[in-house]
């Protein structure tokens, strides 16, 4: 009966003025709703869709950035790691380290991530790649296992479904959290276009997919913010305005107590 | 503001005291729980994967049963339809007219049916097919509006994902709402897993999907039922046990109730 | 060993006069270069995107068009059926009764087909509907054999794909194959682009797509043609235009050759 | 008009001995047949299903053996790269650096690819991810090409189809020809069936598919080959026999030969 993870930020950091400014008005909704809320940031963006488009500042000086957020708000600060050289530098600032979806097979990386979260007392959470089905994300589930981490989330963002389209197949979610680890419901990558000279997203799509989640019992909703999504350097069309969080997370807070109150009441065996 | 309403009932007439059974305790969990509730069961299953399973006692029998139910009960009856020449003598009995998936694009019965709607003062239910975009629902109701007809509702039932799979792109509920009509999920159908000697299903899966549904605006849940679903003649996989029908109905109403509350609350515009 | 089956003619009947312009040309086309050709043409298009999409002349007249075009040039002609009461009368005047996909699990549907079939010694051509696997065919090929017909044919046209497309998964053609009746390959269909204000296509795509099936193994190409397909009332976009067909058939003939040339040389065992 | 090309050999580095025995088989092949034919083999398997699945003996102790082969065979060789930091040694050794379908949006391995192959007068042989439109290809062309090398390939492996299977559109092949690049296409993978305790194969699909992909204009078959696939630590199932090679490859050059006379001879305009 635990109440929602919020995991939210901007993209990736553009800026310290800007991380900083969205990580201090987070942490004032956060105090002010009492939502539990990890500020997640990429210091880099290292698939984008061209090699002009915005990366970020890189490991080192990302790092500093997520540090002083930490340091200045309190809170918990997340992002994500693509090469197994990066998992340690991360977790020492990073409660959190986030696989990639398309990097959630690749052994050497969950070896480091799952080494550098049991060194820092962190945490791995793996996204479940578009290409796999629910029930197939044992695997990595039992690959970090094997490392000794048994400390991980797994992370919802959509399936492959045609060209340029993915789709929610909210059955993950309770087929998922029967492997043991919380699962996590990401709002903003789900509403991707992907495709196209850059990806596009349906943001006002974010509260219906975040709310179903969580009436099939996710743990926590991973939902990108801006103060100005149309200025942003990544991800624009897909992330929530900052100004829409608060009653966005209230609302999905109010999903939740109702789904913790109802929560076995009508299970129904299966056939 | 309105609250959900259900359709409901054993997936064929297996036999009139079957029908009559489950009608009666439908009606009686409906007046208790003070739920809108609609009893629906199919007269002819013309589409069973073998010329070998059980397709139902035909159009004129059938409409004799549903008769007697809405006689008994007092309740609304609906059924499907799959040939023009069945619409009128069906809407004379049923205020609900249902276009199976696979016939939804048949232009000559959505105009038989939208006809004898209007003849009846009765509704179409359109159930969009597994191979169409949401979108492109518009199509089937601008035919009935073509044929006068403007009483419609729509029911998403899952599309065709891969192969033997179908999913719910919750998407769908808002999109479709936007057509006009009410918009009903069918949960059993949706659990379907088509293909192989007789089509399976999901049932354990029913509640997951009706609530997320709901959390997306849905007006109606489309579910199925029978007193021993082990034993049923058609859909027994995915049918819920009559048993559970009432603690399922009461927890969608409480997910209905907070949706209508908070709707309009966080609505995000588009990129 | 035997050449291909080219089925062949435009998507509707619009006119007496173009269905037998487009007949006598593809006649002598088929004396010239020695294919087997069968006509097709639709009596009624019963499932436009909308209530103005030209439909076609209804059965009687279609009837008669086609029953001239045999006369005319001596070709077998083909045509789709709709509903169970259509299959006589046009079994009576067509070789081939063409069961539309999203009709092919509709049992009276197949029943009425099949006893016509048998009572004019005709043949059935059941189109694998989008939302089927093809190890699922079998269904419908058994009802029809149930009724007492086995002078099948299966035609492949596209599975669903995410939305707004279709996709030909070639496995098909080996795996219907293996049912016995030989397997049509529907290039007209294939590249549709379902959805929208009205269906598009991709024609260009025809010529890969078709020598892909003959290099799997089809027995026949189903390729609608028309003299000039910008004007066409359905299908324009994916009909081949009538001045091409000679060297696209004469391809597939080429590519036909060298599968029976080579076919059982290479096969391998499965796993 | 160009013959086609054929990359094969067992899917991993078993040992020194399996490697040279199949790299000598078939080279004698490739002499006797006159093929043009480039040896592949992994020097690590890094995305298995399980910690516990064989990874190979690693970059340096493989690219040993890889290069062995090019000196007793005069084979070129090939092999994927999984970090940036193999690009460079691996281009030493290898004519072409393959990228894995999962990797092939991440900038850095593109860029030291495309470097390590500037440097060493290499290929870059890019996988399609099994989540991106054939179109969107465009993008992993367009960063290689803006790191200097224009010396690459693209190669189809199949796409995302549900759950548990992939499958090739085949009009992949024209829309990815269009970019430049020679197209591959890798009938091993594509017939994979991933997910599940380890990722299954349907073998005896790969003629089907891999003349379906000539007679649609490929310039290349990647096929792995075993001694004796039923004994592989790595995709038996989905690779072919040794013994089944030669005729195999033969059927593939008759397709090719055929392909290359007929083409441009029946082009269909698009509409």
């Amino acid at each position: 009966n635990l109440p929602l993870v919020f995991i939210t930020g901007p993209c990736v950091i553009e800026s310290e003025e800007l991380v900083l400014t969205t990580a201090r008005r987070l942490a004032e909704i956060a105090s002010k709703e009492n939502l539990s809320l990890i500020f997640k940031c990429s210091f880099d963006k290292a698939n984008r869709t061209s090699v002009d488009s915005f990366r970020g500042p890189g490991l080192e000086r990302g790092l500093e950035i997520l540090a002083k957020v930490k340091q200045e708000t309190g809170l918990e600060v997340t992002t994500d790691i693509h090469e197994p050289c990066q998992a340690a530098p991360a977790a020492e600032v990073c409660r959190i380290l986030q696989i990639p979806a398309f990097l959630a097979r690749q052994t050497d990386l969950l070896e480091a991530a799952s080494k550098a979260a049991l060194q820092y007392d962190g945490v791995v959470n793996i996204k479940k790649p578009q290409f796999v089905a629910p029930e197939d994300c044992i695997h990595a589930v039992k690959k970090c296992e094997a490392f000794g981490l048994d400390r991980l989330l797994l992370t919802e963002r959509g399936t492959t479904f045609g060209y340029g389209r993915l789709v929610n197949d909210m059955r993950c979610i309770p087929i998922m959290k029967q492997m043991g680890p919380p699962v996590i419901f990401d709002a903003t990558h789900s509403v991707q276009t992907p495709g196209g000279k850059s990806t596009g997203g349906d943001r006002e799509m974010i509260p219906f997919l975040a709310r179903a989640a969580v009436a099939c019992g996710c743990d926590g909703i991973f939902a990108e913010t801006h103060p100005d999504p149309s200025q942003a350097l990544s991800d624009g069309p897909n992330m929530l305005p900052l100004d829409h969080f608060a009653s966005f997370a209230i609302q999905m807070q109010r999903f939740r107590d109702l789904f913790n109150e109802i929560s076995g009441t009508s299970d129904i065996p299966s056939a």
